[in-house]
């Protein structure tokens, strides 16, 4: 698992402690074994850097996150390493934003990938073709939408990697049986105008990742 | 948000990430300051000590965790810290087994609450009169069900400490409009062979759990 400064914790945690219930081995990986901080206010510590990290892992996950996204799409040591350890992985995996850092790297192109709701369409100046899916699975490349998404992302992966009983297991161990208070996790349940207030309190931050994208785009030859 | 060793992660970070979209201030308290380990194995720093903390927060918020809950219900200076700062604030919070150590602090006496579907039936043993609800509103008392339960609980909190429109601004933020791929989050969907096998593996933690509720039902003048 890729972790980086200013990701979104949520976008970690719920994946990998499905991963753990399952018994499966983590390490969270980083240039650097310097405390990367994150939205919650809670570092994580790299456990391994990318030059101690084996190429032929199970699984490359990359969680989302706010600006620290778009740092990672412009960072040529983050994405050389995703590219080389996502092309021997068995599986290659994201949650939210994190889908955007994929693609840059180049391991998305012809893939069908999901992203955050709010980002989602950056995915095709990539070479993904981008799906609105809560989790999507291509191939060998599976992704989740927005934060949340972890979740449900986690246990597809742990079945993936398990089996069914044994997803089914971490799914009654974290009593996930959700019953949202409201109906509001997309645009069409917020409505126009929540969704428009969100869009615009982002702005900024998906400014910022559409530059990245296209600069991306350019690179791997999707753009002109 | 009382942290401590041993406790579950993402039990945590679901209300707090809803809580920090919202804007609000959130400490992390503690005995100490020592980093606390977590399930994810990713410790959590505090920033404040119990006596550092003020008695009038608005929310009083304690996590579930594994051995660590247990460790809690047995523990005198957390006890006498939550019965404090319990009595002053204005919501006294929970999730998971998080309630099993408010409810060992003589907190939800008469009060509806909640907590892992597992241990559920010990919260009467301390004066709670329990329910399997997914998130529980009693007066100023709120708890929310096993591990991802936190982000129902941590929805509800947002609308009550702000209001609604805050709390689907939230939730669309987050993404969080679940597709679990299976139903088996709670023991109907998981059914009894999955729900026997998932109690036989929490049956040390469950154990332990239950002597700490009977112990302090027998403080707290419920149990004879």
């Amino acid at each position: 698992m890729v972790v980086y400064p200013d990701m979104v914790m949520l976008d970690l945690v719920g994946p990998s402690t499905c991963l753990k219930i399952a018994q499966c081995d983590i390490e969270f990986v980083w240039k650097t074994k310097t405390p990367c901080m994150t939205d919650a206010g809670i570092p994580v510590t790299p456990t391994m850097t990318f030059s101690e990290c084996p190429r032929n892992v199970d699984v490359l996950f990359v969680p989302g996150g706010i600006i620290g996204t778009t740092a990672c799409m412009n960072d040529p040591e983050v994405l050389a390493f995703l590219a080389d350890c996502g092309q021997h992985a068995r599986y290659v995996t994201s949650v939210c934003t994190g889908s955007l850092v994929l693609a840059a790297a180049g391991l998305l192109k012809g893939y069908r990938s999901t992203s955050l709701w709010a980002v989602v369409p950056l995915l095709a100046d990539m070479g993904a073709i981008p799906s609105m899916d809560r989790v999507v699975v291509d191939r060998n490349r599976m992704s989740g939408g927005g934060v949340t998404a972890g979740l449900d992302f986690g246990l597809t992966l742990v079945a993936a990697l398990r089996d069914e009983e044994t997803a089914r297991r971490v799914q009654l161990f974290l009593q996930y049986a959700p019953e949202p208070p409201f109906h509001a996790g997309m645009p069409a349940g917020a409505g126009p105008e929540l969704t428009a207030k969100v869009l615009k309190s982002r702005e900024g931050m998906d400014a910022g990742a559409k530059l990245a994208a296209r600069a991306a785009g350019k690179r791997l030859g999707v753009l002109s």
